[in-house]
């Protein structure tokens, strides 16, 4: 395990993952104290809403909002995402911190299913995006690239899909002039598996050696947390992660749905291990138990519910 | 990932742990119908019940009735735990294979807590069943050492006390003429991490490279299958696991418990891998949902909800 890292960087996306699928209501408030809640913790990161159709995402109908609502802290970051122009055209309006994101899928099919468009034509949208971010002195940080695993409609994804993918982004970039700090490889309908992440990461890796790299993994095949180690094993040092595993679970009704991989349980297995994530467990697993509280039915999530080590150290240290 | 095994046998323990802890009532037909369908997905040891006081575990009342019921194939194990020698005695009646089980936990505190004998009084019974097996003709395969990663009534569990736990049971073993199959270490309570199994696993293999290891994980924290993926870059061949994640699960009302890792995430993820299980997945995962069906309430395990690749490979094929 020598390449493991020291230290990681999460970026929370339970609120907006959550928000976003939850049959709800959710009541604006909710949304608010878990959202500030999260902040108290020690993340940096909190994705809160997503700038969204109303009529396709219900529960995104009040992203305004909540954004409006949100008493920030410093030193954190309360993000979002938007989809295209008229959802950057609403997040800007908010206190929110906006990022531009680029984002490509490895899966034509899966792009044209999922935008509308292909290919070419996300490639098209994404310079109109950049332009607009230009415009509005927007900063771009990462890129994502989607279906890095495995697609749904296209079977399995050849690493060097991948790579191509990664290739095409960064040389969009440097035609915008943007340094990317980082590219997300994101596991979008949980293909994942430990020789999958050391296979794709390994052929970006090896094409980049000084690209920094993080996974956006999804648990719907019970090897999300496998695949965070063979991540770390790697040297990746970022990950996104959704509290309680918020985001889709088989417990709601979003049949073959599942979450993102779960903060709290990343956190104590990171913690467990020596790796710093700089975050509260017990005051996260809070947040979590606060999660399954306001949307009224249980979460994946499993320190929550198994509790973490802390009391049983003091007392053992006691015995 | 030079260790890896090119196959591993699982110990299927969902009946047992399911059975056992499902407020239930769970009819016998129906323990008998799920403990058939196990044998035929290629499983070849399933643990049907276990012989206790029905005081104690009324789910297993019935395990004479339901092991006379068990239509056995060739080739495969119907195993049964028995915790002293009562149940021994009720095990051999039936067309069961019992087999004899030595077992020790790291923790004084935890043996009275959970036997009522402390580590000294359970060498002692050890004794007395090791008679008994010798008297009986019972195959001796296997000694588990529990708690092997944490106790929650001790805390940390130095990896020097598992490696002297292995050889007292090894002593033990040597002292009756018993050459072991096997050692295996449970992480009873949920305290391992990747490094836990690392230091543990690694303790032992330095003082005894031979001996053969299995792996009793339960997922109470999430780590589960990130605690399997470590076992298995150690070279480990052999976990015991749940169909479904049986065993115990916060959706139960079992606060705080957690079942064992599930079977059919365990060998999704090997057989990603390219490590062989001898298992047909998609038939596991029909017993998943069986055993769903059968205790009335949402299981943990994942892929029974996400669904298997297999139908997604085969439209990849002709996309």
């Amino acid at each position: 395990m020598t390449d493991l890292p020291t230290r990681i960087t999460i970026h929370e996306e339970g609120p907006r993952e959550g928000f976003q699928i939850e049959p709800g209501p959710i009541s604006t408030a909710d949304k608010v104290r878990f959202c500030e809640a999260l902040a108290e913790t020690g993340l940096h990161d909190v994705q809160c809403v997503s700038f969204v159709d109303a009529r396709r995402v219900p529960g995104m109908a009040d992203a305004v909002e909540v954004a409006q609502a949100i008493r920030q802290k410093p030193d954190v970051h309360y993000s979002a995402i938007a989809l295209n122009l008229r959802g950057y055209e609403r997040a800007i309006t908010t206190p929110l911190h906006i990022t531009g994101h680029m984002q490509m899928s490895t899966s034509n099919t899966f792009s044209i299913r999922n935008t509308n468009k292909d290919n070419a034509e996300t490639l098209i949208e994404q310079r109109r995006q950049l332009e607009f971010f230009r415009t509005h002195g927007i900063p771009v940080e990462s890129a994502i690239v989607m279906t890095c695993f495995g697609c749904n409609f296209e079977g399995a994804i050849a690493p060097e899909t991948v790579r191509d993918c990664v290739g095409s982004l960064l040389a969009l970039a440097e035609e915008f002039d943007i340094k990317l700090d980082r590219v997300r490889l994101a596991d979008t309908v949980g293909w994942g598996s430990p020789a999958g992440i050391q296979r794709v990461v390994g052929m970006v890796r090896d094409k980049w050696p000084d690209l920094k790299l993080a996974l956006h993994l999804h648990d719907t095949r019970g090897t999300g947390i496998a695949n965070v180690l063979m991540g770390l094993q790697m040297g990746i040092d970022s990950f996104d992660s959704s509290c309680a595993g918020l985001g889709g679970c088989p417990f709601a009704g979003h049949a073959g749905a599942a979450g993102n991989i779960c903060t709290e349980d990343l956190v104590f297995m990171c913690e467990e291990m020596g790796i710093e994530t700089g975050i509260n467990l017990d005051a996260l697993i809070d947040c979590a138990r606060m999660a399954e509280n306001i949307v009224g039915h249980p979460l994946p999530g499993k320190i929550m519910h198994g509790g973490s080590l802390s009391k049983y150290r003091q007392a053992g240290a006691h015995a």
